[in-house]
């Protein structure tokens, strides 16, 4: 079910804001914590922007191989979401033996996953002023996958989908909406 | 209708990944553009980040100004934000005549688009490099309010609401994914 996503359509699993996990691996040792603030930053190459707190294991894992992977939880992993991370960081320590199922991704060798919808792999762009100042980490998307249950030829299909695999849009403290249906509208004309 | 929110608070209008209207207003010129990467930065003082591309307008009176503002637009606002924007900014320069109705915010002067569900005044913070290298803007909230139908007490209500008033996700070539509803789930237990 996951199916390789073609890069100049890689952002569009992140364009609707979708809470993610970041997970790393280094030396054997991988970590995944979640994270509400992220964003495309580009097209071409593709790249993205992430928030992580400084005391998170996940940061020093990233920073020790130079790769990340931002993953897309569904509904279903509602709970392993909260758990494993929070928006702020804080206390991610605890998590650092908790790590859902996950294989090496074929780009970067940074966990996939298991249960997600789609994963961009990410190899770090170097920006320490950004790092330090505002825990803003940059990374150039190398590969991207989607499940072909709700994504499919570059667009989102939640509708015909179970609700489970929507995606999770957090609020605070816990408390996720998940994704909704798409918007009909009649477009805007200015004459 | 628009309330005053805790600047403690003010993440919690982005964190679920809303697309954004973009404002700003320099010596009498105002312009919006919509913008679906966005982001909070920090909590405390609350920072934003946004995307903004170098042929837009609006970037121009950000950077004359120093000040914008984010919005949310609702569902109800579809056709505005799709007319005003689109993700990558191209072609922003045929929507610099058009303009929603808006007042000056309180505490910087740009224009708050009416009909939004919230505003962020944000003070631009100078990081040229990544202004320059990433087309990123960083900024200081110094000012948040919100449409009391939908967020109340520091949380989003939409189940509660007209669905009109629901926040837009952008996801490509001005097709939008409404926000859905609370996730109720059982949290994980690791025993």
């Amino acid at each position: 079910m996951r199916q390789s996503v073609p890069l100049a359509r890689c952002t569009r699993l992140l364009n609707h804001g979708p809470t993610v996990l970041v997970s790393a691996e280094h030396g054997g040792r991988r970590n995944v914590m979640a994270a509400a603030w992220s964003m495309p930053l580009d097209f071409a190459p593709p790249k993205v922007a992430v928030v992580l707190d400084k005391q998170t294991f996940t940061r020093e894992l990233l920073l020790a191989s130079g790769n990340f992977v931002l993953a897309v939880p569904p509904v279903a992993l509602a709970a392993l979401t909260e758990h494993v991370g929070g928006v702020s960081g804080r206390d991610v320590q605890k998590f650092s033996d908790v790590l859902a199922a996950a294989e090496p991704g074929p780009a970067t060798g940074a966990p996939l996953v298991e249960g997600c919808i789609a994963w961009l792999e990410c190899r770090r762009i170097p920006e320490p002023h950004n790092e330090q100042a505002y825990d803003l980490f940059l990374g150039e998307v190398v590969a991207a996958w989607a499940d072909d249950r709700v994504f499919r030829a570059g667009h989102w299909h939640f509708d015909e989908a179970d609700d489970a695999l929507r995606s999770l849009h957090h609020v605070a403290g816990g408390h996720f909406l998940a994704i909704g249906n798409e918007v009909h509208y009649k477009p805007f004309s200015a004459d």
